[in-house]
């Protein structure tokens, strides 16, 4: 089978890895539009050839775009114009605009929209790392719509990867990921910049700097130019959550204020219940 | 060198192993008032004896103090009342009313307040761990009030443990400490209760759960017990840090309801400076 990558990051280089190591795709074509990462991927052999996305698309099996969410939006329908038998996906954190982008085109049937729930800090090639989808979660959307033999091997191409499938309406998928995924972003570009506005001595940080910060800012070093356009999509849903983020948020304000410590103790304990779901 | 550990939990727990294991202390003494812990502390031996509080004094050249923090203010005078020759000394989180406890303490030469900057999320004996502390930070607080003979072996201690020391003022630790590590509870505590409350189906949480939301929640599950006197005792710095968190968070709903991604993007990249710091 050959696999062509439509942006070659963090999450396009990881599945090109992946699928090749593990014998899903014998051949991985590159189709990036920043140059430099595209010689980057090229010469980490995360693809075996860099084509442009004619070619690309032309002669995949399936093609897999991996751009940021905006990008997909304009690329997905331009992709399916140059479909015959291929199959397309995506692997956007947002799904009810793409969906919407591909929801009338003639190809539909082609079009299979996926997340893999998985990924890190880092973006671009370097950031690619061949086991980041083992026994995490993907989200197949809207699955009514598409083929069913487009859909049979995108269901095989994740199995492959050792992940677990669910499958999700598109906007049901972007209230939950919102929750779940987006408001914890903004909950560590947050306490980042507040680190940052706060403690100007930069060795202290450092310095002071244990594991519980480390892990609770991780998120603030993601790159904005996938974030920004993920928000920009799914604004509504994460107003709603942040909304109530900071509400709670607010709560602990009001009773060290009052010097409420029962109370305090109380929400700590409430909060502690997210043990039993993650682990 | 016979050390006498109060509070048997995961840090004087983690450090009764690591002090043992390193050949620092031949023989580890236990203390707990909870007679549970004390019994499961020596059954996983990471003490030698449970003991009493005044045998434990008696018999050790170093006591450290490892109860949560509104304990170790009623304990430190107490346990220096007792002392002849011995050092002691407390890890709690808070420094500056620990301090001010043994003030005026005639043996407050014999005390060295310490804050060993290590942890995870769990607690109780089981929590342990033996490498907690390595390449880690420690901060000694107020030195120059310590009896040099007592700072001394307490900084062989540390670097025993291979952490870093550095030296701080009691309030000055507390400041630093309200802005890099308790917040970063407060922010995770607060993230828990909002995903807890925003999402009441529990399974769906656990699928879209990927690495990003379990590392910016992993410090929700830490005790409350440890964690609310520390809050007592350093609220007002806590207060001033949350009231700087909160207006950044509601930076972002204001960009993201006036839909100013330009600016939304500005903010990211300010935070994606903390990549300089926390690596």
């Amino acid at each position: 089978m050959i696999i062509t990558v439509v942006g070659i990051g963090l999450i396009g280089g990881s599945l090109a890895l992946a699928l090749k190591q593990n014998g899903f795709a014998q051949t991985i074509l590159g189709v990036d539009r920043n140059v430099q990462h595209a010689n980057r991927a090229l010469g980490l052999q995360l693809v075996d050839q860099i084509v442009s996305l004619e070619k690309g698309v032309e002669e995949a099996d399936v093609v897999i775009l991996a751009t940021p969410v905006n990008a997909i939006v304009h690329l997905a329908p331009v992709v399916l114009d140059l479909v015959e038998r291929q199959i397309v996906i995506d692997v956007g954190s947002t799904k009810e605009r793409i969906m919407q982008s591909v929801a009338v085109h003639e190809k539909r049937g082609r079009f299979v929209g996926t997340h893999p729930m998985a990924g890190t800090e880092y973006s671009g090639p370097e950031a690619a790392i061949g086991d980041l989808f083992e026994d995490k979660c993907t989200v197949l959307v809207d699955v009514d719509k598409s083929d069913p033999d487009a859909l049979g091997k995108i269901q095989e191409l994740y199995k492959s990867l050792k992940m677990n499938i669910v499958y999700h309406e598109s906007h049901e998928h972007d209230i939950h990921t919102a929750y779940v995924s987006h408001i914890s972003h903004i909950s560590s570009f947050a306490l980042a910049l507040t680190v940052l506005e706060k403690e100007k001595n930069e060795k202290r940080i450092f310095e002071l700097a244990g594991g519980g910060f480390s892990s609770t800012v991780r998120l603030a070093k993601s790159n904005p130019d996938t974030w920004v356009p993920i928000f920009e999509q799914n604004r509504d849903y994460v107003l709603d959550v942040l909304d109530e983020h900071i509400n709670t948020i607010s709560k602990f304000r009001t009773l060290l204020i009052k010097k409420d410590f029962d109370a305090f103790h109380k929400m700590i304990q409430q909060a502690n219940q997210i043990r039993k779901i993650v682990k």
